[in-house]
């Protein structure tokens, strides 16, 4: 399997949320060629939703997602608060033509250690907010989160675990595939085959490195970690996900320190060379 | 099901590596009223295993396990470096009677990717390694590390994966089930079930704090964290185990710097209260 151009490439607002708004994301995956952008809900709400849409329809960018509801065990109880967030979301994305809402659903309530409870808060929050995303036509892809951040991100942590969900959950609903959440996963062969074309929804790319100095933000770019991402995307590819390549980099204490343009030009140059 | 008392629990000597040789470990032991102790290598070999062996049993200690063996994708080969060391490993294992041997299998080989290929190298080692252990009387007990170290450290991550091995490696080799790096899991409750008492060769006991703020030393005292120590330690003794609960807290801000009694009172009114 050859690189990637950058048509091929969607950028993931977040990669570059220290320096750029919106509007220069969208101008910024012009200039470097990409074929698509993903936006935070923070730069979304900042430019105007409306307008959002019609920069980025203008721009010809496809929106591979839109980051993100959930957080459904923040207040210990779904409530209508967190209900109406994830309507919100969900109406946000159909706006913009959003491939997908991308879930980060949440850990552990305050003060609670009963993982089981917050597994059920998340399984019925989801329910409730794919009914809704159903009527707006919108894809809800529930984004398993790397294991470390269980307690206070997200409890759902593999695809197996995502997958059984989508399963009892039907129509509507997938996974987005983050390498960075779910490289190290021994059954991630045949969860992914398990998943398909129906349930693959997004496909998320940057590296591990070892060392990792900060749990959060201290992702890096495709090329300097330890994921075989070539080997991630060809089975992502090979049981039906023809989307772009998500390019989502948290990075305190290197990337979000450096001039965009050079984090978007460097980007394109290892699409080609580590993906 | 009611808190533990000391002689239900086992010192791993990392929990106060930094202060105490393994001979002021055994007094500790004794004078704490704790039923166990769980030596790394480094202090055994300190003492020398003979005179560690004979003090422990003076003691009236029981060994639930040696830390540790494994490392197999540390020179990217499988050579005699490697191996040697796992049948010394054993050999000290046999000699001061431990439950068992734990491994901590490997991350993956300098300048590798290929992740498959360390899962190989993991399962040809830890083959050759039980062979030895078999004739020797010592049962092999794999331990899953949170998918956090998958790079660096073992690329052996789930109970699952874990077990998926020992059913392929046949008698004699089980798992050290450490909360720290299994609680997460979805699966936990139905592969520890899967697991039972052949399997379940070791439990140890620590808690995950919120914020982490080391990936490796920045373990928590038990109840100081969010684990739900209690309902795992019912799944596993439900499940067959009846061998004691083996602290092991690595914690370079805390437990490290403080005078090991105070640690080790700590473990046992935290055991009583939180466990």
């Amino acid at each position: 399997m050859s690189g990637l151009g950058p048509e091929r490439l969607s950028l993931n607002t977040a990669t570059v949320r220290e320096r750029w708004n919106l509007s220069q994301c969208i101008d910024g995956c012009v200039r470097h060629g990409f074929g698509g952008i993903a936006p935070w809900r923070d730069k979304l709400q900042e430019m105007g939703t409306s307008a959002a849409a019609r920069s980025i329809r203008d721009a010809g960018l496809e929106v591979t997602g839109v980051c993100r509801g959930g957080w459904f065990t923040e207040n210990g109880v779904l409530d209508a608060e967190v209900l109406d967030e994830n309507r919100r979301a969900v109406d946000e994305a159909e706006e913009i033509g959003a491939a997908c809402l991308v879930m980060v659903v949440g850990g552990l309530s305050a003060d609670s250690r009963d993982l089981p409870a917050a597994w059920r808060l998340v399984e019925d929050g989801l329910a409730a907010t794919l009914e809704y995303a159903r009527t707006a036509g919108v894809k809800i892809a529930i984004e398993p989160l790397h294991p470390m951040y269980a307690a206070d991100r997200a409890c759902v942590n593999t695809m197996r675990q995502a997958l059984d969900i989508c399963d009892r959950l039907g129509e509507g609903i997938g996974c987005a595939v983050d390498v960075y959440h779910v490289w190290w996963d021994s059954e991630l062969d045949s969860q992914i085959a398990r998943a398909g074309s129906d349930r693959l929804l997004a496909f998320h790319i940057c590296d591990w490195l070892v060392p990792t100095r900060d749990m959060l933000t201290d992702r890096g770019m495709m090329g300097d970690g330890v994921i075989d991402i070539p080997r991630l995307r060809c089975m992502v590819e090979q049981n039906g996900f023809s989307g772009l390549n998500e390019v989502e980099i948290f990075s305190e204490l290197d990337w979000w320190r450096r001039d965009p343009d050079e984090v978007l030009g460097t980007i394109a140059e290892r699409a080609r060379t580590a993906c």
